[in-house]
Protein backbone atom coordinates (compact mmCIF):
# COMPACT_ATOMS: atom_id res chain seq x y z
CA UNK A 1 0.00 0.00 0.00
CA UNK A 2 1.22 3.79 -0.88
CA UNK A 3 -0.23 6.93 1.30
CA UNK A 4 0.81 10.22 1.96
CA UNK A 5 -0.01 12.07 4.98
CA UNK A 6 -0.16 15.55 4.32
CA UNK A 7 0.39 18.08 7.68
CA UNK A 8 -0.44 21.26 7.25
CA UNK A 9 -0.74 24.30 10.05
CA UNK A 10 -4.52 24.83 11.17
CA UNK A 11 -5.20 28.16 9.30
CA UNK A 12 -6.14 29.96 12.84
CA UNK A 13 -2.51 29.55 13.12
CA UNK A 14 -0.23 31.90 11.93
CA UNK A 15 2.23 30.40 9.58
CA UNK A 16 5.77 32.36 10.01
CA UNK A 17 7.07 29.55 6.80
CA UNK A 18 4.32 30.36 4.35
CA UNK A 19 4.63 34.06 4.86
CA UNK A 20 8.23 34.22 4.20
CA UNK A 21 7.56 32.21 0.99
CA UNK A 22 4.43 34.68 0.42
CA UNK A 23 6.43 37.70 0.28
CA UNK A 24 9.64 36.23 -1.40
CA UNK A 25 7.58 35.76 -4.06
CA UNK A 26 5.67 38.88 -4.29
CA UNK A 27 9.41 39.88 -4.58
CA UNK A 28 9.98 37.83 -7.34
CA UNK A 29 7.91 39.04 -10.00
CA UNK A 30 4.26 38.11 -8.53
CA UNK A 31 2.24 40.31 -6.61
CA UNK A 32 -0.47 38.14 -7.38
CA UNK A 33 0.36 35.70 -4.46
CA UNK A 34 -2.68 35.93 -1.82
CA UNK A 35 -1.34 33.84 0.51
CA UNK A 36 0.56 30.82 0.91
CA UNK A 37 1.04 28.20 3.66
CA UNK A 38 3.75 25.69 3.98
CA UNK A 39 3.38 22.29 5.24
CA UNK A 40 5.00 18.60 5.59
CA UNK A 41 4.32 15.42 3.27
CA UNK A 42 5.27 11.55 4.19
CA UNK A 43 5.00 9.21 1.02
CA UNK A 44 5.20 5.77 2.79
CA UNK A 45 5.01 2.58 1.43
CA UNK A 46 3.56 0.58 3.97
CA UNK A 47 2.24 -3.86 4.24
CA UNK A 48 0.08 -5.06 6.88
CA UNK A 49 -1.38 -1.77 7.98
CA UNK A 50 -4.67 -1.14 8.56
CA UNK A 51 -5.88 2.66 7.87
CA UNK A 52 -6.99 3.20 11.41
CA UNK A 53 -3.14 2.10 12.13
CA UNK A 54 -2.20 5.02 10.28
CA UNK A 55 -4.84 7.40 11.62
CA UNK A 56 -2.58 6.76 15.00
CA UNK A 57 0.42 6.80 13.85
CA UNK A 58 -0.42 10.15 12.21
CA UNK A 59 -1.53 12.35 14.66
CA UNK A 60 0.70 10.96 17.43
CA UNK A 61 3.71 10.77 15.30
CA UNK A 62 3.74 12.83 12.29
CA UNK A 63 1.68 15.61 13.35
CA UNK A 64 1.65 17.76 16.50
CA UNK A 65 -2.51 18.26 16.84
CA UNK A 66 -2.11 21.52 18.91
CA UNK A 67 -1.23 23.63 15.65
CA UNK A 68 -1.32 20.84 12.90
CA UNK A 69 -4.01 19.40 11.05
CA UNK A 70 -3.18 16.12 8.76
CA UNK A 71 -4.73 14.46 6.38
CA UNK A 72 -4.07 10.69 4.25
CA UNK A 73 -4.38 9.96 0.95
CA UNK A 74 -4.09 6.25 0.29
CA UNK A 75 -3.19 5.09 -3.48
CA UNK A 76 -3.16 1.40 -3.56
CA UNK B 1 -6.21 29.81 -8.44
CA UNK B 2 -5.27 27.65 -5.58
CA UNK B 3 -2.52 25.92 -6.56
CA UNK B 4 -0.25 23.14 -4.68
CA UNK B 5 3.71 23.07 -5.42
CA UNK B 6 4.69 19.44 -3.47
CA UNK B 7 8.65 19.33 -3.34
CA UNK B 8 10.26 15.57 -3.05
CA UNK B 9 13.71 14.72 -2.46
CA UNK B 10 14.54 12.80 -5.48
CA UNK B 11 14.56 9.02 -5.53
CA UNK B 12 17.87 8.78 -6.11
CA UNK B 13 18.96 10.75 -3.03
CA UNK B 14 19.29 9.92 0.54
CA UNK B 15 16.42 11.52 3.04
CA UNK B 16 17.95 11.13 6.34
CA UNK B 17 14.16 12.41 7.74
CA UNK B 18 12.70 9.81 5.62
CA UNK B 19 14.89 7.07 7.02
CA UNK B 20 13.97 8.50 10.81
CA UNK B 21 10.55 8.34 10.02
CA UNK B 22 10.78 4.70 8.96
CA UNK B 23 12.33 3.66 11.67
CA UNK B 24 10.44 5.70 14.31
CA UNK B 25 7.17 4.11 12.81
CA UNK B 26 8.52 0.48 12.84
CA UNK B 27 9.24 1.26 16.84
CA UNK B 28 5.82 2.23 16.76
CA UNK B 29 4.33 -1.29 16.05
CA UNK B 30 4.63 -0.83 12.51
CA UNK B 31 6.92 -3.02 11.01
CA UNK B 32 5.45 -3.13 7.97
CA UNK B 33 6.64 -0.29 6.80
CA UNK B 34 8.85 -0.03 3.90
CA UNK B 35 9.74 3.37 2.72
CA UNK B 36 9.18 6.90 4.25
CA UNK B 37 9.94 10.17 2.14
CA UNK B 38 9.38 13.03 3.58
CA UNK B 39 8.96 16.44 1.41
CA UNK B 40 7.13 19.65 1.29
CA UNK B 41 4.15 21.11 0.26
CA UNK B 42 3.28 24.78 -0.69
CA UNK B 43 -0.51 26.10 -0.48
CA UNK B 44 -0.99 29.50 -2.48
CA UNK B 45 -3.61 30.97 -3.49
CA UNK B 46 -2.76 33.02 -6.16
CA UNK B 47 -4.59 35.55 -9.08
CA UNK B 48 -2.79 36.71 -12.32
CA UNK B 49 -0.26 34.12 -12.44
CA UNK B 50 0.46 32.09 -15.29
CA UNK B 51 1.20 28.06 -14.95
CA UNK B 52 4.35 28.91 -16.80
CA UNK B 53 5.22 31.14 -13.71
CA UNK B 54 4.41 29.01 -10.94
CA UNK B 55 6.80 26.36 -13.02
CA UNK B 56 9.55 29.27 -13.08
CA UNK B 57 8.90 29.82 -9.50
CA UNK B 58 9.13 26.66 -8.12
CA UNK B 59 12.05 25.79 -10.13
CA UNK B 60 13.92 28.72 -8.49
CA UNK B 61 12.75 29.91 -5.68
CA UNK B 62 10.85 26.56 -4.16
CA UNK B 63 12.87 23.28 -4.99
CA UNK B 64 16.74 23.18 -5.06
CA UNK B 65 16.48 21.54 -8.63
CA UNK B 66 20.24 19.48 -7.45
CA UNK B 67 18.94 17.32 -4.70
CA UNK B 68 14.83 17.51 -5.09
CA UNK B 69 11.73 17.47 -7.77
CA UNK B 70 8.48 19.36 -7.27
CA UNK B 71 5.02 18.43 -9.03
CA UNK B 72 2.44 21.46 -9.34
CA UNK B 73 -1.05 20.94 -8.90
CA UNK B 74 -3.30 23.60 -9.62
CA UNK B 75 -6.98 23.37 -8.12
CA UNK B 76 -8.93 25.58 -9.61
Amino acid sequence: MKAKVIVMPKQSILDPQGVAVRDAMRHHGLPGVKSARVGKVIELELDGTTEAQLHEIARDMLSNPVVEDYTIQIQS
